[in-house]
């Protein structure tokens, strides 16, 4: 026995280290073609200061589309295609006025209108403020004390958190809902302190909708005001408030989600995604939230492309539209998949920002976490070293579960995300070349490596 | 033996788990009262804005002494007190002034003199010059191509390593001995390309030092201008470069390193000891370089005696005085620690940036990694992954090691350090709070458990 054995585990043992080699310089390659040759940080600084803001039904994100689609065409890749989406379209309108009044005159603060927000009436709305930092507040005052007020909800996001970004689920749902929320007590408007650890002058807006037909106009409002507002109600809780805002809801509009493949050797019927959102807030170039994620997504496909490698499953960038009110370019591919039975060995989305990589977060079977954690000492060396299950991949992946064998969510850095986020400062010069190419890089070397060994031990 | 085991190994195994679990508690507590109420980022701002450049025997260095060693009286720390150093003085005197000429006229430059050079003549000097990106290109060129012009050595830091920092000391060491080398050739002047990835308008300054009595100056110029000149070169291989720099050196100046202590209650005379240095260059607030590392040691004591913690170790803060050029402070703390016999634990160093915490890099033995590294679940829950042995920690601490088990270098996020090092935008701008924040926090951690725990395993 020990004469047949010795040679088959020596065989293996070499094997094993000829296999680790190659994918270790393989990896590497990825590395430094992206640090010394790549693309994505030009990109998207064409991206950001040519195109800019590019909310979905706007010009610029018709604009976004049709640049978007030349550049992955000029890289000539074996598919370039439109999926065509219908999307919403709210247009803010002329800028919001908004000031208080505690007596001695009028204070000019800055607001941003919420996503989806009615407008006021043509002469904007005045009325006392009631302040807030839950639901159960609003519940306690009630009727008699909200009826013909403002609500506004003061809730500072919670700086306590290591991962700031589990900070950011706990208020976004107040900013979804707050409307309709305060407008079961008779509220005449919403004033939302902005999500973010900062305090500065820029609003932060985000998307909201209404769970009624009553439905009232709702603002975020910058930290510096939200804080300086709340300071001067505990001195005149009888001020007055005012906001003026010009929004609209026009019909939907036809816009697309953007395409590009990479065909399979072995399985070309079997896909992995890369991918991020192409449509922004219309007050921000949207530089990491979310042209960091696109320009990474086309980055990968660039760089396998660029190093000679050849995958066997068909890899695909996907530029989704309108993750931002409406996800309706994640549910639109996620129903062409469907329609078309396509199996998508694994999905990977970019929309935590350009910063640098810490990890993944994997939406799948635990055998899936087994396979990545399988490369762990190839993935530490890249600084990937947080990597866990977790239920929430991505926006615009998540319709795709049902058709994916994992969801995965690229993890950059989330200390400085919102700082940016849905806001006016959201710009190129906020993006770091080298945190940027890094994300990029580690896309890639996920891709390489799904790629090549599949998910054989997950039952698909 | 099952029965007698059985109890046994329960025991083991459940005060296992609340050990755990009050490590884990204190260690969730520092992280929240940093975050939620650390003054670290709040000390930096001042430091910065109200104090700024503090160059070693400038009148700012003295006066970021007496602040620095008033905010630790003020924390009521059990021992705060001055270690006197002498200290070089050197001056970059009114600021330089730089140009060349490619025959249609004078293209000013940027430049900034590195710290230590001579003056030029009153009148400047002019020259052509001789582009090379290392030494063995100086030596092929030799004295008949380079006596009597500039030297420019232009050699960029490699993008391509995934750890930045390693492409610094590629460079570094050829920005400390280049006027030497040069001048051994007939050179008249050094022009040295700043150590940084991005192309900017920005001079990054930096020791040199001269290795034989024929001292030729030495400036560094911005990227931009580095690109600029050597295409000019190309084109106009006789163009005539001309700067003018008016730096002094002065007799040393007494300085200080100020020092914070929190007694310990069982070993009072076993110190662990976090440090970062006071001086900064000249150009710069000096905020990531390394006012970041001074008020995260203050903040580390600040941690410890907020949250009623009783360490058994003395615990020192020491803020350095002249890493920048000449290293004087951390070489007469160590001086003092052998002269008075004083055993240190640990010393852990913070001087690479306020940025995101990834790990620390342990200069000693072994068994020391294997301690920190039995702390790993610990470590990973907070993003501290990258912990392995170095050659290097720190250098403020390196002359300590004789007297020291081990030395520690805090190492957050390289990517973005180089884009400020040195250099004018080295700016409290530049300093994310919550980043700032979290360095604090992971190094009070490691000091909690090094305290706790100690390195007996260690023979010491």
């Amino acid at each position: 026995m020990k004469k047949i054995l010795v040679p088959a585990l020596i065989f293996t043992f070499f094997t094993g280290i000829v296999q680790a080699q190659t994918d270790s310089a393989v990896v590497k390659s990825i590395f430094t073609n992206i640090l010394t040759e790549g693309k994505v940080y030009d990109n998207l600084t064409y991206l950001c200061t040519k195109i800019g803001p590019r909310l979905s039904g706007s010009a610029n994100a018709q604009k976004a589309v049709e640049w978007t689609k030349k550049v992955m065409e000029e890289q000539g890749f074996d598919r370039v295609f439109l999926q065509e989406v219908m999307v919403p379209h709210w247009l803010r309108g002329a800028k919001e006025t908004a000031w208080f009044n505690a007596g001695s005159g009028k204070q000019s603060v800055v607001i941003a209108a919420l996503g989806g927000s009615i407008a006021t009436p043509k002469d904007g709305v005045e009325a006392e403020v009631v302040e807030v930092n839950s639901y159960d507040q609003l519940k306690v005052l009630g009727e008699a004390q909200i009826k013909g007020k403002f609500v506004f909800l003061n809730r500072p996001m919670n700086p306590a958190n290591v991962d700031i970004s589990e900070s950011y689920g706990e208020v976004a749902s107040m900013r979804n809902t707050g409307a309709s929320e305060a407008a079961k007590y008779g509220a005449v408007g919403v004033i939302f302190r902005s999500i973010t650890t900062l305090i500065n002058e820029y609003p932060h807006t985000g998307a909201m909708g209404y769970t009624s037909e009553n439905k009232i106009p709702a603002a975020a409002i910058c930290t510096r005001d939200a804080e300086l507002l709340s300071k001067q109600l505990k001195a005149n809780p009888k001020l007055k408030f005012y906001y003026k805002m010009n929004c609209q809801t026009l019909p939907d509009v036809q816009s697309y989600n953007v395409v590009a493949e990479i065909k399979g050797s072995e399985f070309p019927d079997q896909y992995i995604v890369v991918g991020g959102h192409l449509d922004s807030w219309d007050l921000a170039q949207g530089a990491q939230d979310d042209g960091a994620g696109v320009m990474q997504s086309i980055e990968v496909l660039r760089t396998i492309k660029a190093l000679g490698i050849k995958p066997k499953h068909t890899i695909r960038a996907v530029l989704f539209i309108n993750e931002e009110n409406g996800a309706r370019g994640g549910l639109k591919y996620a129903e062409l998949a469907k329609q078309n039975n396509e199996h998508h060995l694994v999905a990977i989305e970019s929309d935590a920002g350009g910063f640098t990589p810490r990890g993944f977060d994997i939406d799948g079977p635990s055998a899936v976490l087994t396979k990545v954690l399988s490369w762990k000492a190839l993935l530490d060396a890249y600084g990937l070293s947080q990597i866990k299950l977790s239920g929430h991949a991505g926006t615009d992946i998540g319709p795709l579960k049902p058709m994916a064998t994992a969801l995965i969510g690229f993890r950059p850095d989330p200390q400085r995300y919102f700082d940016f986020h849905h806001a006016a400062n959201d710009v190129i010069g906020n993006v770091n070349e080298r945190e940027l190419k890094l994300g990029a890089a580690s896309m890639t070397m996920l891709v390489y490596l799904m790629d090549k060994y599949g998910l054989k031990e997950v039952s698909q």
